[in-house]
C-alpha cells in the first residue's frame, strides 16, 4: 500500500490497508482474527479509528481535505496530516514520556498509524469540566514544552539546522492561515463564523469589534505569529490536545505545528486553564461549590510557566558550554551576563505568552470555535456571567501583559476579577 | 549552453558562453567583432566583466565557491549567485529606476549578465570619500527601500505568498551565517579574524568584548535578524552596494538577501552614511575643512529615513483598502486606528533600524571587515580619532535606541560626539 492515490478510509478498505502494511499488522500479532474497529473521529477533521485484537492496539487517523465548522464545509489541505506526523515524531523524540509514539505515516493516505492512549485516558478538558484534579499535570506539561520548544529554537539549533526546519514547516501556511484567521481575525470584526451567547454578549461582542487598543495589540501578536520562527510549536496546545489520566499526560494532534513563537504555545495552554477557572461556576452545585477546585487550577496555571521556567533555563543551563547559535559560549558564558540574558528571554517569553493566551481566550468568547467548558453550561445567563468575567479579564491582560513581572500577579489579577 | 558543470570563467571561455547564448549574443548586436573585455571584479568574491561592442554593453559576473578575506580563503557557496539573481529580478520589478535589469541568469554557472552601470557611475562609498555631493541620492535609496521592503511584506502580501517566499530565502543561510558572525559575534569575542587600529584602539575593542550590556543587546538583534522574516532585505545595503552618478542612484550585489527584519537594510545604509561622515575629519585637508561636507552627510542621513517614512506610509495609505494580511482593512480601515497603528511600526522600525546601524558600525571598527571610509586615513593615529568617536556612538545608539523618537534627535546625537 502507499503507492496510488487518496481515498477515505471505511472499516473494509482499513482492514486491508493493515494487512498490507507490516509495521501495523505485526502490533496487532499479524492475527486479525479477534479484530475489533471503532470509529471514534468527532468526523469534522479527521477520521480516526481504534483498531485492537487481543495480541496489540493502535489508532490510525486519516486527515480528510475538509474541516467542517458549524455545518458548513470548509477545504482544508489533507497535507496537513504530513506536519502533524513530522511534529508527533519530533515532539516524541524530545519528549517521549509525553507524546504517542509513531507506528507509521502515508503521506499520499494523509493516515497516521499511532500509539493507542488506552482508558482510563480521557481528554483534558472534559476531565477540567468534571472536576477532576491532575497532580501532575503543570510537572509534564512543562516539561513537554521546556524540552520541544528550547530544542528546535536557536538555543539548541545552528542557524542552518533552524533555517532548514522553518523552510519545511512554511509549507503548512494553510494551517497557519486558518489560525491567522479564527484567532487574530474574525474576533474583531464582523464575520459570519463569529457567535457569543446572545443577546446577554452582543453588547460584549461589539466592544471587542470596537476597541482599537485591542486591535492595535492583536495586530501585534499576529504579525509575531506570522513572522518570527523561534521554535517549532505544536500550534493548537489547548485542553483538548492533551489526553490524561492521574498519572499520565499524552499531548496529541500537533497538525497546527510550524516554526512560530513560544509564547503561542505556553499561552494556549494557560488560557485554557484559566478559561478552564471562568467556568467552574457554571458547574457549581449544590453540595460541590468548586472552590477547592478552583484553587487548583489557579494552582496549576501558577506551576505550568513557575516549572516552565524552571526546566527550560535549566536545559540552557546545561547547554550553556555547547549551545545553538543565539548566544555562543565564546561571547556569553560568563554568569553575570547569563543571567541578565536568561531574564530578559524570559520576562518577554512571559509577555508574550499572555498575550497569546488572552487572544486565545477572546477567540472562544466572541469567535467561531467555542470550548466545551463553557458550552456544557446550559444556562445561558449563567454561561454569559462566566464568559464575561473571562473576557474582561483577557482584554485587560492583551493590554496589559507587559506590565505583569511574574505568573503570581496573573494568578492574582484573575483573582481579582470577581471584585 | 547552460548544461554541464561549473566552470569558472576565463575570457576565451566568456566569448565561447555568449556567443553560445541568444539573450546576451543580441545585446552585443550579434557580432564581436570590435568586442571589448574587461575584469573588474575585486577577485576576492566574484568575476565582473564589463563586456562591450560598438552595438552594445553588459556587464557578466560569476560567484567563485569561495571568498577571500585577509588573505586567507573561506569556503562559499556559489548558489549565492542564484539569490542574487532572484532579488535583482524582484527589486527590479519593484523599483526598475534604481536596480540593473537582469539579461540572463545559469545557475549551474552561477552566473548573471546584467545591465552595465557605465561611467560616470561609481561606486557610493568613494563619492563620498572623495567628498562629491549626490542630491538625489536619499530621495532614491528611501524610494527603493520603501518599494521593496513594503511590498515584500505582509503589508502586502498573503500569508500564503510570504511563507512561500521565506521557504525558497531560507536556502541563502550561509550568506545569513557569514553576517551573523562577522557583524553579531566576531566584534564580541576575541577572533582571529578581527582587527582594529593598533595600538591606539586596544583598549577600545577591549571594551566591547566586556560591555555585558552591548552582548544583551546585539543578542536581542541577533535573534531579530535570524527569526524575524519582515520582508525581502538586500542583506548587506552598505554605500559599496550603491552605485551612482549626479542623477542615478542604483542598487546592486543582494546576494545577501533573504526575508529578515527591514531595520537591517535601513540600518545599513544609514550607518554607513554616518561611518562616512565620521572620516571626514580625516579627509579634511588645507583649503577644504569637509565641514560643508558633513553637513550635507546628515541632511543626507535625516532625509533618507524621513523619506523613507513618507514613501513607505503612502504606500500603505495607496493600498489600505487592498492591503497584504498584516491589518485587514475589514478590521484596521477606520482614520484613528490607521494613525496609531502606523505610528507604532513606524517608531518600532526606526528603533530597529538605529539598533542593526549601530552593530553594523561597531563591526566596521574591531571586526574582520573594513570601511575604505576610515582605511584611506593613512594617518593611523588620526584615522583611530575618527574611528573612536564612531565607535562610541555606534554603543550609545545600541544601547540607548529606543530613547530616540525622531531621526532628528539621532542628527543631533551624532553632533554632539565632537562636544
Amino acid at each position: 500500500m502507499g503507492s496510488g492515490e487518496f481515498k477515505p478510509l471505511d472499516e473494509k478498505f482499513l482492514i486491508e490497508y493493515i494487512q498490507a502494511t507490516p509495521s501495523l499488522y505485526a502490533l496487532l500479532g499479524n492475527n486479525l482474527q479477534d479484530l475489533q474497529i471503532k470509529e471514534v473521529g468527532d468526523g469534522n477533521l479527521n477520521f480516526v479509528f481504534i483498531v485492537q485484537t487481543s495480541s496489540g492496539s493502535l489508532v490510525i487517523k486519516q486527515a480528510l481535505p475538509y474541516i467542517r465548522c458549524i455545518g458548513e464545509s470548509w477545504p482544508m489541505t489533507k497535507e496537513r496530516a504530513y506536519f502533524e506526523a513530522s511534529a508527533l515524531k519530533e515532539q516524541g523524540r524530545l519528549c517521549p514520556d509525553h507524546v504517542p509514539e509513531v507506528y507509521h505515516f502515508d503521506r499520499t493516505m494523509s493516515l497516521i498509524g499511532m500509539r493507542y492512549l488506552k482508558p482510563p485516558h480521557i481528554i483534558l478538558r472534559k476531565g477540567l469540566i468534571a472536576g477532576i484534579e491532575y497532580p501532575f499535570l503543570a510537572e509534564h506539561i512543562s516539561e513537554f514544552m521546556a524540552k520541544t520548544l528550547f530544542t528546535t529554537s536557536l538555543l539548541s539549533l545552528t542557524t542552518t539546522e533552524h533555517k532548514s526546519a522553518v523552510a519545511k514547516y512554511c509549507g503548512n501556511v494553510e494551517m497557519c492561515r486558518l489560525t491567522e484567521q479564527v484567532v487574530f481575525s474574525d474576533p474583531y470584526k464582523v464575520s459570519e463564523y463569529n457567535h457569543w451567547t446572545s443577546p446577554y454578549l452582543d453588547k460584549d461582542a461589539e466592544a471587542v469589534r470596537e476597541d482599537n487598543i485591542l486591535k492595535l495589540e492583536v495586530a501585534e501578536l499576529k504579525l509575531k505569529f506570522c513572522e518570527r520562527a523561534q521554535a517549532l510549536i505544536h500550534g493548537d496546545l489547548h485542553t483538548g490536545s492533551v489526553m490524561v489520566t492521574h498519572d499520565s499526560t499524552q499531548v496529541i494532534d500537533p497538525e497546527f505545528a510550524f516554526y512560530g513563537p513560544m509564547g503561542f504555545d505556553i499561552g494556549a495552554f494557560l488560557a485554557n486553564l484559566i478559561l478552564a477557572y471562568f467556568s467552574q461556576d457554571g458547574h457549581a452545585e449544590q453540595g460541590n461549590d468548586r472552590k477547592n477546585y478552583k484553587e487548583w487550577i489557579l494552582k496549576t496555571t501558577e506551576d505550568t510557566w513557575s516549572l516552565f521556567d524552571k526546566k527550560f533555563t535549566a536545559l540552557w543551563d546545561e547547554h550553556k558550554n555547547s549551545s545553538g547559535d543565539a548566544y555562543l559560549p565564546e561571547i556569553y558564558n560568563n554568569a553575570e551576563l547569563q543571567l541578565i540574558v536568561k531574564q530578559k528571554f524570559m520576562k518577554e517569553l512571559l509577555h508574550d505568552s499572555l498575550g497569546f493566551g488572552a487572544a486565545k481566550m477572546i477567540r472562544r468568547i466572541v469567535g467561531v470555535a467555542h470550548v466545551e467548558d463553557f458550552e456544557a453550561i446550559n444556562d445561558a445567563a449563567r454561561r454569559a456571567d462566566c464568559e464575561r468575567l473571562a473576557l474582561n479579564f483577557a482584554k485587560m491582560l492583551l493590554k496589559e501583559r507587559t506590565k505583569f513581572q511574574t505568573i503570581t500577579e496573573v494568578v492574582l489579577a484573575i483573582q481579582n476579577s470577581y471584585s
